[in-house]
């Protein structure tokens, strides 16, 4: 073990098993993830350990393997076999987490049988489900086309019914088409090489010629017998990416592809053979429970926000504990160089993210936990209002969009202060980072998504100036906001203004969660006014006003999600508190990494409190010597902190990060597998040695072009 | 061609040949750069056709043969032969940008060759020149070590004095030795597996045991015949790494290894025959173009901001122009969709970035310029003052840790506005972030250099406060703020208040100037300030206040670099003004850049110059509504500003930025080259049969752990 981090870890003032209970949920489900990690580590399909050094081909290949031996597992285990929701057991996804690698079966799991359970009706879900549990169907769900992702009413695939007596199948059948390249399903994984079934989104177009919008189609892809493509298909893998290369992400277009007219979801809609439309009459409850299934992936993404910025963090801060660089001034040059983990903007960087890490955890907890007690209301044949699921939406898009771009950017400031050595791959970071980035894009491009919540918050807005009922809101999240934006649309004056009167009265989160949300409500009614003053006086349609607000939404977007992460953060600690799940040294740790997200927050963003007054310059000062101050308090837990996380090195795949610090090492043995590294002299070298061997081809010549 | 792109350049209402002329120079160097690209381009050595699809030893030894094929163009051509100092020859920068690829034979003419002319003496130069311009030494910069970068001073290799009567050489020896693991050279391109010599860094000690510190020394690292090292050298590749995976980076340590002792750089030491050590007199004049020299790699990394932008703006912009995504809600869903380029938040993270590489470019040829300037002074024996010395190092610094921050972080953003598709390599985005973002580390890290600018303008902060005599600051960038500085410390009362009271008075340049200025003055003596405090209050040593202030340093240097670039930018464009290189047409829309340059980065530090009353409230939403009205001032000439780079296509290695704007079949060609997608089914798939092949293996067992 290395010095600077035993002495690290013994400086801690805090029970760092206590915060990982937390973190698993209990210490049944920490050891029971132990158990469970140990499998895969000592299981040699799932070694990570020559990843870096693998061309895309050969890491598919492996990625593939490791799929059908987790299925292999799972069997074994008795895990998730019998159950067609295998997504919701905390085993199953301990064990996908286990293996630290992504892998291109993942979609099956997580998209495609969703999707049978929630759009296809009991007789086709009591047909395929089971065929989707034995692997007899290799899913994947096919939305976005190469011209067509956000937008999909402009989708181009084709259903058309036809009928059994002009050809179709027996009871009629839909034609999967492609009509032009733009119309090639492209970015769906699994759909490139991997699936044999696919969802595909498409027109229905009926019996009478009538397009009736986009449903869902069961599409076979591939033989199950050679896994070659079936007639009519095209599919294959999109090409090599920034990230997430074990992906096989597709390219598939369809040529006339005739299926049977049952392989349409035809839980909410049915087209019967003769080729006539019809709504089906569902209750009001099982319609939202497939909406609730879809906005769990956003839950998931701001937990993986969490857990991503955690692995950086680890890496980070346990190497710039290690590592040493610079002397003190008033030592002399022979004593030992200061760790990194001293310098003050070492910490400034390292420590907001570690803030971060900890508060989104928080927020993902929450989104799911709403949006299972509302999956369970709705089953019970429970209402819920309209504001409650646009506030849920509004929510989870804002979290989705702020998080993923706050731990995209976190990922890459922890490589960047890891110095030189950050950008190698075996520092694990490089991978870390290319292959998170996609959240940023996907479910909801981070900047799209703020007109999802403008168009909620907006709504609240008007509901407000209009003094309609707002007791809809009383459980919303966005209900918070009422208070603030009544008080700004009255006209109050000044509309708020923060009332810590010294330094150490700003260090509290009830003030600065004040702050926090009237900034949020003060953005929001921005905007109202903004779209007002662009139709009223500049003539703009709501069309060119609404474009011509969009940058303040994407600022009011992140805002919002500021404060709620605040607000979640601290309203979690205080329930820790209350159930006593930790001691008062563990929630003094964490109610600092609070206080200092808030602050960190606040620094980055000092204009939106200053600019109507909601701080004062002199309490803007105090914000900036608060953060010094967190950063000193929390040095001394910052490597327990991250150990806190509990992610083995296995997971971490790190030569900086690793527990033990033996940084140097075992640096040294990655360089040494690198295929370069093989031979002496090295590979072109023949190359060379016509330039070395005195200069034979560089003969100048006084000819100029 | 698209027809979109095509309506654009219709649009645009300047010349987008006299732009391009003023990004090369003169008409004449457009032309040479055409014919020179031409010439790599229809030459099958330099393809970079399937760089995506290669494993990283491929490329690597794609790249040696590059290299050696550039030597054999310049020989043909003429370029550099007759001249040591190829790096000036704008004709081998020209071909180097156009094979648009990093060659690992790229640091023996930017870094080896320049260090031998600036530290070796006359003699030594004599020998070594032509043996590195007939490439019979391939070599390096071996400094960095394994535990060592910034802190130079703690470097641990060691050249320790060998004489004749014990063992060395004729004259003497150096011993050079790694005494331990993190003494390993590490990072030095062409280190690892191409560099036959390398400048080595290292601790000299003299024939009575006296340390006098680092020193540099040429030392043969492989055999000109074999090219495998010499006994005691070993010299190994870093490993697989995040981009720059052409490059050789090396790890290397030396077992005792003898080098005469002439081999040590003796333009400025000297070490006897006896193994004394003595300083050499040389003139103030010499030892500072070594040290120009040095400062001009700086000088090339603000030109690489712009470029690098420049080439994601054009891919972004263009593709931006191509993509339609979502409806115009007045027309029916049966119109075409909008192209994504109308988007306002697509239009204000794209335009700033726009404007960023267009700002940059002016700082580039600003401080190459100047240092010009300043070698041919020295050379002429003139003198130049510390004052001057100093400023050019502060502002390069600033400049270097600006650029490349901005840079970077702009390239992702271009990176994600091509949503999905900005994803995959194809689209030329991914390397280009990855490969850049090293520009962050090297050549002082970016959060490493705000101490080195600091240290210059604290410094100027004390000549103020002291009284002290200022006219060798007059023609110095950091002179610049002397009037704000001596305004602050004076006490004026409001020290400042920017003077628009409209907002189209705010859209001025001076205006703006005015306050980047104070801004970057008002925190500097913050530092200032700052400091004292924690010392006279605090009781803190010099090295914790120092500390303490880190974080306002990096702060302030952002806020220096941005003034310098925003004047930079505004002198540049009128010195064009009267040198009519320019019309009004294209003054317009370039200043109409510089203004958003200044406008968005006020907006996104707007806490800075709200916060002491610099700006008002009102203004700052002048500030934000400017942006808007700025946004739709450069919108029709957007994709004619980056056709104005003139990136060619082989250089742009994109599908989504290609000039004729044809993506989508583009697209599509890259995915089938994938290995991937060479067999039917894909590999690995007999895997994925053990599975479909009707579940096997997935026999549910009661079995749990």
């Amino acid at each position: 073990m290395n010095e600077d981090l035993a002495r690290e870890r013994s400086k801690a003032t805090f029970s760092v098993e206590r915060i990982t209970n937390l973190l698993d949920g209990c210490p049944h489900r920490r050891q029971r993830r132990r158990q469970l990690e140990a499998i895969i580590e000592r299981d040699p399909v799932f070694s990570n350990d020559d990843n870096i050094y693998l061309s895309r081909k050969e890491r598919h290949v492996r990625a593939i393997a490791k799929g059908v031996r987790l299925v292999e597992v799972c069997g074994k285990l008795g895990i998730g076999t019998q159950e067609e929701r295998i997504f919701d057991s905390p085993d199953w996804l301990t064990l996908l987490n286990a293996i630290a690698d992504d892998l291109p079966l993942g979609i099956h799991w997580v998209m495609f049988t969703p999707n049978i359970i929630s759009l296809f009706d009991d007789e086709q879900q009591a047909k395929w489900l089971p065929q989707c549990l034995s692997f007899e169907m290799i899913g994947c769900y096919a939305q976005t086309e190469l011209g067509h992702g956000s937008n999909i009413r402009a989708l181009e695939t084709t259903a058309t019914f036809l009928p059994e007596a002009k050809g179709g199948m027996k009871g009629g059948s839909f034609v999967i088409h492609s009509p032009t390249l733009t119309s090639a399903k492209a970015w769906p994984g699994t759909l490139g090489r991997v699936g044999t079934h696919a969802i595909v989104i498409a027109q229905l177009i009926d019996g009478k010629g009538k397009n009736h919008g986009i449903h869902n189609f069961l599409v076979p892809l591939r033989s199950p017998d050679t896994h070659k493509p079936l007639p009519g298909v095209t599919s294959i893998d999109l090409g090599p990416k920034l990230g997430f290369n074990n992906m096989d992400n597709g390219l598939a277009s369809f040529d006339h592809v005739v299926i049977p007219r049952r392989n349409m979801a035809m839980r909410f809609a049915h087209v019967d053979e003769q080729g006539n439309y019809s709504k089906k009459q569902v209750s009001r409850a099982a319609s939202k429970i497939a909406y609730i299934t879809m906005m769990q992936v956003r839950a998931h993404i701001i937990h993986e926000a969490s857990k991503h910025l955690g692995i950086a963090c680890t890496i980070a801060i346990r190497y710039s504990a290690v590592r040493r660089q610079g002397y003190n001034a008033t030592d002399n040059d022979t004593a030992q160089e200061l760790q990194i983990l001293d310098y003050k903007q070492q910490q400034h960087r390292l420590f907001s993210s570690l803030a971060a890490a900890y508060c989104f955890f928080f927020s993902g907890k929450k989104v799911l936990a709403r949006l299972n007690d509302m999956e369970a209301r709705l089953a019970a044949n429970k209402t819920m209002t309209k504001a409650e699921t646009t506030d849920i939406h509004a929510s989870s898009s804002a979290l989705k969009c702020h998080t993923s771009t706050i731990a995209g950017d976190g990922l890459e400031d922890c490589r960047k202060a890891c110095g030189g050595h950050g950008f190698l791959q075996c520092s694990g970071l490089p991978e870390l980072v290319c292959t998170y980035v996609h959240h940023a894009t996907v479910e909801g491009d981070n900047h799209m998504l703020p007109q999802q919540v403008a168009k909620v918050l907006l709504k609240l807005v008007q509901a407000v100036d209009g003094g309609q009922e707002l007791s809809d809101y009383l459980n919303c999240d966005c209900g918070l906001l009422i208070p603030s934006i009544q008080s700004i649309l009255g006209g109050d004056t000044p509309q708020f203004t923060c009332t810590a009167s010294t330094e150490a009265e700003l260090q509290s989160m009830s003030v600065l969660l004040a702050a926090f949300r009237h900034r949020a409500a003060r953005l929001l009614v921005d905007i109202y006014r903004l779209m007002q003053t662009s139709m009223a006086e500049d003539g703009k349609s709501a069309q060119d006003a609404w474009n011509e607000a969009l940058v303040e939404m994407a600022r009011c977007t992140h805002a919002y999600a500021q404060f709620l992460l605040l607000y979640n953060f601290q309203v979690g600690l205080e329930d820790e508190a209350k159930r006593c799940t930790l001691g008062t040294s563990e929630i003094e740790v964490l109610s600092q990494l609070t206080l200092l997200c808030a602050f960190s927050w606040m620094e980055r963003s000092m204009g939106d409190f200053l600019e109507d007054g909601c701080l004062t310059p002199e309490q803007s000062r105090w914000v900036r010597s608060g953060v010094r101050r967190l950063l000193d308090a929390i040095r001394p837990n910052a490597v327990a902190l991250v150990d806190a996380f509990d992610i083995s090195d296995f997971r971490l795949k790190s030569v900086l990060g690793r527990y033990d610090g033996n940084v140097y090492p075992a640096l040294v043995e990655a360089a040494k597998r690198d295929p370069l590294n093989q031979t002496e002299p090295g590979p072109g070298c023949e190359q060379l040695l016509r330039l070395v061997g005195g200069g034979r081809v560089f003969t100048p010549t006084t000819s100029r072009l």
